[in-house]
């Protein structure tokens, strides 16, 4: 299995998180978001939807979208709960994540880090509808270890993507105990250094 | 089962839609979105994400995010596909939907029919985006008469909800013979009258 993917991306960190936790083998291939990479006609060729993370199988087929990629690839691991409610949370955060958590915590970051734009610059919806995310977040890890369930689950794994990196979007994680506690422990359970 | 949803809102059709064509017994709540309702104490007690559609099972259990409840639904019926792989290119359209597809085609409706705003006031991203979706979409329906594998899955019927509906979002579908084609047999599928 091939994964294009960048690895300033937290779409496409999930996919190699998944991989390295259920010891899958897999090359990864550099594919430069800022310089345009995903928009030449070979990568289109690839994926039509000119999006990172893309997976390549062995046999010619691609996947793409991360969380349907993560899922395909946990299928029947312990990263998706075995009970069916349990697992339909699961969903409801990876749908909430790409909906209501990247297009604010990774945008902004996005922005400010690797585009270099100024904070006053940017749309302030990114700033308040990231920080709405965040107290959804810190809600439920504040009172429970994980998103879904009471283990690790592809939730964690989505969601830890950006909300471990929010800082570089100027999101301030001083007061959202739970959301710390979570992300030191999910990068653990990951053997990940801290990014923070 | 009580639905908790919006009928102007293509995401809660979805679950209403996926509900009639496997005979799940419910009920129907009106919640008001522009009126606010999803904003109410008592509906945030029932779902802290504030999002319509919510549904609560008999047992007191509650699942937000209409592409995750549809996908716990419609669990070991056909509308999901089999084939592993190919129920993981449905995931993908659904994931695709929520974050290039229904924050333009939708978020554009919304503003045009009923916040009742000129389309010169609106973001042109949501114009642009908006096209770029169907011109994907477009692709795929040229070819298949299904957007995963070749039968009637998740994956049209979230689709269908925002994309029958483009027109009061500004979207001319004149040049997508595809997606008109698509959209004529989906809805004969689920047999509903035709919105446009």
């Amino acid at each position: 299995m091939k994964i294009y993917g960048d690895r300033i991306s937290g779409n496409c960190l999930k996919v190699k998180w998944v991989c390295d936790l259920l010891a899958l083998p897999y090359a990864w291939i550099d594919v430069d978001v800022v310089k345009g990479e995903t928009r030449s006609a070979d990568f289109l060729a690839l994926n039509p939807w000119g999006q990172v993370p893309t997976v390549v199988f062995d046999d010619g087929r691609t996947l793409a979208q991360s969380n349907a990629i993560i899922r395909y690839l946990a299928r029947d691991s312990h990263l998706i709960p075995a009970d069916a409610f349990t697992a339909a949370q699961m969903d409801g955060w990876l749908f909430w994540e790409q909906y209501s958590h990247e297009p604010y915590i990774a945008v902004r970051r996005f922005h400010l880090t690797y585009l270099g734009k100024p904070a006053d610059a940017l749309d302030p919806k990114l700033e308040t509808r990231g920080y709405a995310a965040l107290d959804i977040m810190e809600r439920r890890l504040s009172e429970a270890r994980h998103l879904a369930g009471d283990a690790l689950s592809l939730a964690d794994i989505a969601l830890l993507a950006y909300t471990r990196l929010a800082h570089e979007g100027g999101f301030d994680l001083t007061r959202y105990d739970g959301i710390r506690r979570w992300i030191a422990q999910s990068e653990a359970e990951l053997r990940l250094a801290p990014a923070h």
